[in-house]
């Protein structure tokens, strides 16, 4: 299970004696100490001494640390400082500010300020619709979070959430061309989130919610879809249920079964399992089974919130009742969006023929890939290092772009089906196999595809 | 007065025949009817026709009609279409997000966004004060408005104010470097304004508060002032009193008088005014006499809200009473920062020798700067067809550079004097004359000098 990761990449600078073997020395003690080397490069040389920049990904902060200790334990080895190239990434933020109008001349301010700005906004007042036409706001999504429920950080608060949303915001840009600002919040007052989205909102074209935990994410979206004329999506929630729904309709199709014969298991029933069973639910998949760390929901369990009512009430037909292993005993489908190594490859065997296991807990998933792959037709996981990696990066900016291109505002389950049935279309028969459900979330032609068909749904 | 403005700039696609002195015939009515002929492009021809581009500033929009109204009178010439270059540029907005960090391939994403971000974040919530490092917060202001003072037009709301304030982010990175986001809210309550800003700073290392009206812009500054971490500056004051004592002190230079034995009247008693008056009593002016539309505010009035209470506290050591027109009879300065058309040129006449007149309300100053000119030593106003623009751009880019780079957030007095003496030392002594106070906000040396001067007295 353990592997490196560019996400864990350290530059180590070592100062070492001039001799022939110096670098391969190096080279070899990353490769021993477990690193996956990816640069060695001489930055100074002296007829005493050379300093060389060694590059490599690791597993972990600890294993970079590890590493670290390896080189500085080579005789004559020296390490200046280690550089950690995630955090130089990062170093002044992910996104900036573009004006994208010319401000080199006396005209050009005349124009785009004082006084020719005045007319426009003069247009507006009389024509509030033309906001969408002469301001940013029909190509710019907030993305709101209050920092509850950060990656799986959990709640780590608004400033620490920052990274996640513009990192998110730099993904909207570079996959869709929506333009979407992070505003992290400092509150988790659900009836204040609400009132700030709502007056913020004149500025936007809309809001994707981010990060915000479950059941509290419910409502703020409900109530914000009924305040707003602009689309409220939950990344989360919708972006998470849009990519497995056309991850799975393609993994159904590899295994030849169909939603209505299909036995799916689902952990977790936060945001994304809601979503997911909804969504599934609504495509006409008949036997869900959602489980939470008390094992199956069923519907005669009077003691359920309102949310997991629904899910009672909507799933579980044959009333089976027991802990997750036991639930996904004959089933044909799992999908986790909960907790890590939750299950072994043996669970996995217990499954039907021809199972499919979507274990989506990030960075550790709810059954080792290897383990589940021995005995399932096929796996996919939230990571970008097995096949069949389930992303929502490959769902938000298309989705958007299609919603901001379209105007319309309400996010209907057929919108996300049509984003989902776009993103199973992407593949092409001829490339459909069992680990090649999905494209790459870098494949240029998934986002213009879903905004196409949100476009199409929405116009 | 009435001057053409690129602000009022337009095309007028023609069909004319093509005959030689077609376009000498265009170019003839435009200057009859009284615009700028900046450009003819004949963009189509054909034996029996060309089609041409005429473009002209004009000075409002009747008078833009009118010209187009004058060029579709000639004989045989058809018009197309009519283009409005403030238009034009305005569509789809002024600002942009770009992404700073690569997002091309799958080891930029986990790096930039998950898994690598999740130890960014973790590293944030570990030491806080990270934030200003790793992510956009250092560099970021978010230009708040409520929508209710935009301008000369008013209470407009907060999504026909959407295009000053991308207007003002634009002027941001373009002269300061700083990046801005506009958040337009649709609320007017003092109390919810407040908790919405204080919810949203995480994400942001300063707030300028933009075009909110008084007295509630006072209240609003003063609580988050309290409130936030970050530097707040409300724009129509700050950057307002800063210009003009930065202009002043350089006027008062020209006509050699000293602040201590200037008597000086400020007309308007808003948020500009207000600050403007409290900056010049800190700055050792002590014969000031604010006017509002009823005229001097005396300390003898008991009828005065909280802050004309404060004017009248610290202003008006002789208790002139009086109409505007009277109060400036023997004054030194004039400072308008109210209305259009309040005074002549004889009212001018009456001020004391090598007198010194602000008149900044825009688009239509409080006296014809020309009539003004007639009797005054020097003539400022905020229009750019004019000498010695006041303009805020002047302001606060370099002043918030400087806030940011220091990472201070306390704005006293000595930052706005600070800013407003480097804006002064800008022009050298030998530039230095009635129509050169200031220099031209498209200078480059301003927004340095103004950021070097704020990060020393705040570092």
């Amino acid at each position: 299970m353990a592997t490196t990761s560019p996400g864990y990449s350290i530059t180590v600078r070592a100062e070492a004696p001039p001799s022939v073997g110096a670098t391969a020395d190096l080279a070899a003690v990353v490769n021993a100490a477990g690193g996956s080397l990816t640069a060695l490069d001489v930055v100074e040389s002296t007829p005493t001494s050379i300093v060389v920049d060694v590059s490599c990904d690791t597993i972990d902060a600890v294993h970079a640390d590890q590493v670290t200790r390896s080189i500085a334990q080579i005789t004559g080895v020296h390490v200046r400082k280690v550089s950690d190239r995630t955090f130089l990434l990062h170093l002044g933020g992910k996104i900036e500010i573009a004006p994208k109008v010319p401000l080199k001349h006396r005209d050009d301010l005349s124009r785009a300020y004082t006084p020719g700005v005045a007319r426009v906004c003069t247009a507006i007042v009389e024509n509030p619709a033309d906001a969408r036409r002469l301001t940013i706001k029909r190509n710019t999504v907030a993305v709101v979070t209050d920092g509850s429920a950060v990656l799986g950080l959990g709640n780590i608060g608004p400033a620490a959430a920052m990274p996640v949303m513009e990192g998110k915001a730099a993904l909207f840009k570079q996959f869709g061309n929506v333009d979407a600002w992070p505003i992290a919040l400092d509150t988790q007052n659900t009836d204040l989130i609400v009132e700030i989205v709502r007056a913020i909102a004149p500025g936007f074209g809309g809001i994707n919610l981010e990060d915000i935990a479950a059941p509290r994410c419910f409502e703020i979206e409900r109530r914000l879809r009924d305040l707003l004329d602009i689309p409220v999506f939950h990344d989360d929630q919708h972006g998470t249920a849009i990519v497995v729904l056309g991850a799975l309709t393609n993994a159904l199709r590899v295994v030849d079964k169909t939603p209505q014969d299909a036995r799916v298991v689902v952990s977790g029933v936060g945001a994304a399992g809601h979503a997911i069973i909804r969504l599934l639910h609504h495509q006409g998949f008949t036997d869900i089974v959602g489980c939470d760390r008390n094992g199956a929901i069923r519907p005669d369990n009077p003691q359920l919130d309102g949310y997991r009512r629904w899910i009672a009430d909507h799933t579980n037909p044959r009333t089976a009742q027991g802990p997750l292993a036991e639930m996904i005993v004959g089933a044909d489908v799992f999908i986790g969006v909960s907790a890590p190594n939750l299950l072994t490859g043996d669970d996995i065997a217990k499954m039907a023929d021809q199972a499919i296991v979507f274990a989506l807990a990030n960075p550790t998933p709810e059954v080792d890939p290897f383990a589940a792959g021995a005995h399932a037709a096929i796996v996919a996981t939230g990571r970008s290092d097995y096949p069949n990696q389930i992303n929502n990066v490959l769902a938000f900016p298309g989705f958007f772009r299609g919603m901001l291109d379209s105007g319309a505002h309400e996010i209907t389950d057929e919108c996300l089906i049509a984003a989902a049935s776009a993103i199973a279309d992407c593949v092409h028969p001829d490339q459909l196999n069992a680990n090649f459900i999905v494209l790459s979330v870098f494949d240029p032609a998934v986002a213009p595809a879903v905004a196409a068909a949100v476009r199409k749904v929405t116009s």
